[in-house]
């Protein structure tokens, strides 16, 4: 959508908006967890990653598909958040020696990522039940449970050995 | 914080990056807050940014404490994720033509916001508890709280008539 025209008329627009750049974000987290896996030490850290690289194509599927109720073409639009976030966490990974603490900072920065996904699905899910636009409310829901999900282990493990070993 | 140095050695020094990271960020914040209390149509939707303005400048001086704890000058680190988290908000609202549309677009945009500081709050808790700084457990705690609770009306916002108005 261009910067300077006013391309959003209607909640549809909007709605369309949020989930084109949703799209693009999980595709980026998905160019990005790779390399966050491959930085990594524990293992219980890699695998929890792992399974949350699968659980992320199968969202894109899930985008693919509402693009598809929706009469539209699956195309993510290039927004500067998740940009930001993925480029903060190679930027700060990139700073970090120890590898204890490598662990904890690769956490932090899949928690910012997980955060911005939970506040996306969330306002879509809103927008969806407002729209009455039921057939996008299950497969929204279902996301973002999994969004939380993957919050709430990533905080089990920012409370748990991985960052006392770090801390000590 | 060198881009190319491995400035981050232990968990003292990781901590104090997140605490830099977020002052960054609270301090955009209160920059870009004014303009989308200004963009914002709805009156209910105007006050509860403004009175989350307050809040932040508390944020703001709580960190201020934080530094003084850590015997460190309070400064920010230019981090990327809320550069780009708010220069998705504004060019979203630029693209916005109906005016109930565009208070939806600004929730939206506050709970990315929103969400950004609650995983980055979320952090620092966890960490100031595994490294045993009982002293920051508390004033971390009571912003994190606060950033949940902004979280949780805008929330209700837009489950509400504000939204229930742009969708008609």
């Amino acid at each position: 959508m261009g910067l300077f025209s006013k391309d959003i008329k209607n909640m549809d627009d909007l709605f369309l908006h949020q989930v084109q750049d949703v799209y693009y974000a999980e595709n980026q987290i998905l160019k990005a967890l790779p390399k966050m896996i491959d930085k990594a030490t524990d293992t219980h850290l890699k695998s929890g990653l792992r399974s949350h690289m699968k659980e992320t194509k199968e969202h894109v599927a899930r985008l693919d598909q509402v693009f598809k109720s929706l009469g539209e073409k699956p195309q993510g639009h290039t927004c500067p958040a998740i940009d930001g976030i993925i480029a903060e966490a190679e930027e700060v990974a990139g700073e970090v020696e120890d590898k204890h603490v490598l662990d904890a900072a690769i956490i932090a920065a899949a928690q910012a990522v997980e955060h911005y996904e939970i506040s996306r699905y969330g306002t879509l899910l809103a927008w969806a039940e407002q729209m009455g636009h039921k057939q996008y409310v299950a497969v929204l829901q279902k996301t973002l449970d999994e969004e939380k999900m993957a919050d709430k282990k990533l905080t089990s493990m920012a409370e748990s050995k991985i960052n006392r070993r770090a801390a000590s």
